[in-house]
């Protein structure tokens, strides 16, 4: 069994909510957190999103023949990888020893519309690649930080389902 | 070049916003399309996004010791997933001629704590595997949603970039 910070402390795992859940097994409690979300679409381009009471409303911009009321779902990837680095950006500072103040954070990528819309292409359907720029406001010298960015890459959940394949199940209901 | 039919509408281009941009180059309007946004924290948890003018506010349960403000990067990832086989499923289903009043989605994934929390392990930082439990509101039969449920998977952006590896670049600023 993996050691958890998370599965040591029952009172904190009672916040998580409803939508993790920390495994107890032959009285030991496993490591897995469990996350889920729950969702309908209030019309063919707008989603709405329910996780642990919060909402998020995602749709497309007019031009891409949407109604335009919330950032679109590959605005919402790039913004769960913005919201991954920044949490893990502060736990990998604190724990290498150098303060943080905050971080400021762009991120962009392209993706060419023709497989979406079921043309005959060899082109993937998503980003080719997600640009980072990541500004931390910070003392620590330019070593101090490579070595942090390193770091935050590799164990930032997002960037890791992002970067390497993640299998997706996905059943008829 | 790829066609695209949103290449060829320059009214559409117009209201795609500042952060969708169809590139041209020698007079002929390339496929490729442009997604970006900002984001800065406003704690160590709580990260602030903002995506055309639409903000979003991701934060971690106080259990993961944040401020519980919003989802958490792992949820909006499952959100975007959750927005993008929405608006696939819809495009799909009207080009396979078939009624789609509607669809709700249930989405979940285990992910193990330790990478991202610093332990010293072979488990991967982010979900295993992310399950899809999608209900179509339609009178189409079992057949045609078996095909429609694949065709959905392979044209949507987000499940692109989960399932199939997307470089990430980081670069300090």
């Amino acid at each position: 069994m993996v050691e958890s910070k998370y599965g040591q402390s029952g009172e904190n795992i009672k916040m998580l909510g409803r939508n993790l859940i920390i495994s107890e097994r032959n009285g030991q409690v496993m490591p897995a957190l469990k996350f889920g979300v729950k969702a309908w679409s209030e019309n063919p381009t707008k989603t709405v999103v329910e996780a642990r009471g919060f909402e998020m409303i995602i749709d497309e911009p007019e031009g891409l023949e949407g109604t335009n009321d919330g950032a679109n779902p590959v605005e919402y990837l790039l913004a769960a990888l913005a919201g991954c680095l920044n949490v893990v950006g502060h736990i990998v500072a604190k724990e290498m020893g150098f303060s943080l103040r905050g971080i400021e954070l762009e991120l962009e990528g392209d993706l060419n519309p023709a497989k979406f819309s079921g043309k005959d292409t060899d082109e993937r359907a998503g980003y080719k690649e997600i640009r980072v720029e990541i500004k931390p406001n910070t003392d620590a010298d330019e070593e101090t930080l490579k070595k942090w960015l390193e770091t935050i890459k590799s164990r930032c959940p997002v960037s890791d389902n992002i970067a390497n394949p993640t299998p997706i199940k996905i059943t008829l209901k």
